[in-house]
C-alpha cells in the first residue's frame, strides 16, 4: 500500500468539483462527485430516529442495489427536520443533478450537513448545480474544491488517497471526510465519502465499510451529540478491471487494511480538528473481560466533560477517568485498574491495582502541554481490547457552539 | 405543609455544626449532625461501579437496619479510588466522630465530596472533628455553617424546612444539599442530607427516600457525569411523637408530598447552581408512549452539550433538542413532535407535528435571555410525561473544571 497525493478523484474514472453558490455567507457550500462509470454504493448512516432527508433517500437507494453515477452534496443547511418538503427538495436536487450529468435521477444520492431545520434554499441551489456541474474534472485541485464544499466549522481539509498493487493491477482509493461538530460513536459519525476504482461487489464493499466504521468513526466523540446526518458513501466503479475478490482471498484482506488505514486516519483527523479541540486525546483500555465493556469504557472517558475539561486544563486528574469509567455501565474490577498518561514526552503512571500512586507534577504537565495524549487504562479482567478517540472541551468549544445558528 | 425558616436542625433533637478545619484552602469543609434520639436511616446511592469509601459503608450500615446517632461528612476530598487505606481512613473518621459523642462507631454514616484519589489527611481531620463536635447545637446558624461545610463548588447554601400538622402533632422536616458538578441522572446525585422528627419505620423511610430521588435528583444533570460520592440520606428520630405512619394512611401521604416538595425544591436549586451555569431549562415532555420513554426524552435534551450552548448563547437552535431526542434511545415518532420555548416573557412555538414553524427572533430572544427556560416537548405517541432539569453549558464550566484540581 502507499499513500499517495490525492483525494476523491484519485481513483479511474472519478470526477468532481466544489464551490460557493450562497448557501453559506462565503465558504464552499456545495460539493459534486461524478463517476464515469456506473457504481456499486456501500453506506452506513446515522442511527438517529430524526433522519435528514438525504439520509432516509440514500439509505433506500442502497438497499435496493442501486448502481451510483454521482453524489451531491451541500453545506450549511442539513435538510434535517424540514418535514414533507425537506424530501421533495432532497429529490429535486438529486433530479437536478441527474439532468445535468445526464444520467438518471437513482443514480444520484445526496449529502447535507449545516444548520437543522431552515427550509432548503432551492432557487440559489438549482443555480449552484447548473452553473457548477461543468466544471467536474479528475484534478488534484477539484477534490480539495470537492472536499471543502462537503466541511462547516472544520478548519482543514480531510482527503487521503492509497494505491494497491492487486493482482497485476493499481487498485487506488480515494476519500474526504468532514467532522467538527456533532461527532460521536454509535453510528457512521460524519461525512464521509470513499470512492475506489476496484471490482468488487456490492456486499463485500458494503462489509468492508462496516468493519472499517465500526472501529475508526464509530469509536471517535467530540461532543457525545448523534447527528442527525451522518453517513459514510463508498462507491467502487470497477474501473482498475482486477479480478473481483472474493471474500476469503488475499487480495480482499489487502483492500481491507487500506479502507481500514484511510478510516482510521480520517476518524483521527476529525477528532484533531473537533469543534473547539485544542487537544487529542486516544483511549486505549486492554485487558477487558469482553470487546463490547472495552469498547464502552474507551468511548466513556472519552465522552465525559470532566475527563475532557481536565484534559482541557493540562491536569492529570486521574480520578475523572475512573469515575467515567465506573458510571459507564461497562463492567471492570474497580481494585485491578491501572492508568497511565503517554506521548512523545514519556510516562507517567497514576494508578496501579486500583490504588493512586504518587506522580511527579512536573512530568505530568509537561507530558499534558502535548497536543495529543494516550491515556493507557490496564484492566485485569480478561483479553479484550478498544481504542476509542476524543478530544478536549474548551472556551473554543462554546464560543462556537453557543453562536452557531446566528452567525451561520 | 408550612415552609419555615430552617434547615437541617429545625425538626426536634437534630444539632449540627460546620467548620474550616483546613481540607480546604480557605472554606468550611467539615460538617456535623447529631441527633439526640437514636433515627432510623434511609439512604440512596451513586451507581458509579466505582464508589467512594463513605458510600459503601453507608449502604452495608443502612441495609443492616443501623440505628443511627451522627453524620459525619469532609468536603475537598472525596476518599473515593483512595484503596483500602481510604476504607480504613473512612471508618477512622467514624471511629473518631463517635468517641466525641460517646455513642457507637456503627450509630455514625459518613460522606465526602471533592478531589478524587487523594490521601486523606486524616491529622487535620482527627484534628478538626476533635475541636469542632463540643460546638454542635440546634441554632439556626449552625444548621447554615453545616450546609456550608458540605459544598464545594457551589455558589449559594441548599437548604430548607416543612412543618406539616399530621394527626395533632407537629412534624417537621429539615433540608440539606450540595450539588455543583458530577452531576447526572441516574443515582442519587447530590450529597443531600434529611432529617425529620416523624415517627415511621425504616422501610417507610426508604420507600419515601426512594419515590422522591425518583423524580427529582434522578432527573437532573450538570454535566452528564456520575460521581463516586453522591447519596441522599434521611433520618427520622420520632421525636415528633406522632403516631407511627401506615403505608396506606393519609398521614403518610401528607408526609411524603413533603418530601417530595423539598427534595424537588433542592434538586432545582442544585441545578441552578450547576457548576458554571448562567441559565437553568426545564424540560417537560409530555405525550410519551411509556414513562421510561419520556424520561430518557426530557434527559437526553437537558445532558446534550449543543442543545446547552445553545441556551447558553440564547439561540432558539431548536433542531439540536430533536437531535438530541433522536440520538436518546427513546421511542417518539418524529412528525408528531411539537417544541415551544416558555418562561414569564410568553411562549414560542418553534415545530409543530414534526414541522418547523417560522417564529419571530426577537421574541425567541426575549424569551431566551431570561435566566429559566421552559421547553416544551409535546408527543403523540401516548399518555405519559416526565420533566428533568438541567442547565445551560458556557465558558464558566470551563473554567472551574479545567483548571479544579490544580487550584483546590
Amino acid at each position: 500500500m502507499r499513500i499517495i497525493e490525492g483525494g476523491i478523484t484519485a481513483p479511474k474514472g472519478f470526477l468532481a468539483a466544489g464551490a460557493h453558490i450562497g448557501i453559506k455567507k462565503v465558504k464552499k457550500d456545495l460539493s459534486l462527485l461524478y463517476s464515469q462509470k456506473p457504481s456499486v454504493a456501500a453506506g452506513m448512516f446515522t442511527q438517529n430516529i430524526v433522519r435528514a432527508a438525504p439520509v432516509i433517500r440514500n439509505e433506500k437507494m442502497i438497499k435496493a442495489g442501486n448502481k451510483i453515477k454521482g453524489i451531491v452534496t451541500i453545506s450549511g443547511n442539513a435538510n434535517a427536520c424540514t418535514g414533507r418538503q425537506g424530501l421533495l427538495d432532497n429529490e429535486k436536487m438529486a433530479e437536478i443533478y441527474a439532468q445535468m450529468l445526464h444520467v438518471k435521477q437513482q443514480e444520484i444520492l445526496t449529502a447535507a450537513t449545516g444548520i437543522i431545520g431552515k427550509e432548503m434554499p432551492m432557487k440559489t441551489i438549482e443555480k449552484g448545480i447548473r452553473s457548477i456541474t461543468p466544471n467536474i474534472n479528475a484534478s488534484r485541485q477539484s477534490a480539495k474544491d470537492a472536499a471543502e464544499g462537503i466541511i462547516t466549522t472544520d478548519t482543514f481539509l480531510k482527503e487521503l488517497a492509497v494505491e494497491l498493487d492487486i493482482g497485476g493491477k493499481v487498485v487506488t482509493i480515494g476519500a474526504m471526510a468532514k467532522g467538527s461538530g456533532m461527532i460521536h460513536p454509535n453510528m457512521a459519525t460524519v461525512l464521509a465519502f470513499l470512492t475506489t476504482d476496484a471490482v468488487i461487489s456490492q456486499r463485500l464493499l458494503q462489509k468492508a465499510l462496516i468493519e472499517a466504521v465500526k472501529v475508526t468513526y464509530n469509536m471517535i466523540s467530540v461532543d457525545g451529540s448523534v447527528s442527525t446526518n451522518d453517513m459514510a458513501l463508498f462507491l467502487a466503479n470497477g474501473m482498475a478491471e482486477n479480478e473481483e475478490f472474493t471474500e476469503d482471498s488475499q487480495e480482499y484482506q489487502q483492500f481491507l487494511e487500506a479502507v481500514l488505514y484511510i478510516n482510521k486516519k480520517l476518524a483521527v483527523q476529525v477528532v484533531q480538528d473537533g469543534e473547539g479541540a485544542s487537544k487529542m486525546m486516544a483511549t486505549v483500555v486492554t485487558g477487558a473481560k469482553t470487546k463490547e465493556d472495552a469498547g464502552i469504557l474507551a468511548k466513556a472517558v472519552i465522552n465525559d466533560n470532566l475527563v475532557k475539561t481536565a484534559i482541557y486544563g493540562e491536569d492529570a486528574n486521574w480520578g475523572r477517568i475512573l469515575a467515567a469509567m465506573g458510571g459507564s455501565g461497562g463492567f471492570f474490577n474497580p481494585e485491578g485498574v491501572a492508568i497511565s498518561f503517554a506521548n512523545e514526552k514519556g510516562v507517567i503512571h497514576l494508578m496501579s491495582e486500583g490504588q493512586p500512586i504518587a506522580f511527579d507534577e512536573n512530568k505530568a504537565l509537561e507530558i499534558l502541554a502535548q497536543r495529543d495524549i494516550i491515556i493507557n487504562i490496564v484492566l485485569q479482567d480478561g483479553l479484550e481490547e478498544a481504542m476509542a478517540w476524543g478530544c478536549d472541551l474548551g472556551h473554543e468549544y462554546i464560543r462556537i457552539n453557543g453562536e452557531y445558528r446566528l452567525k451561520t
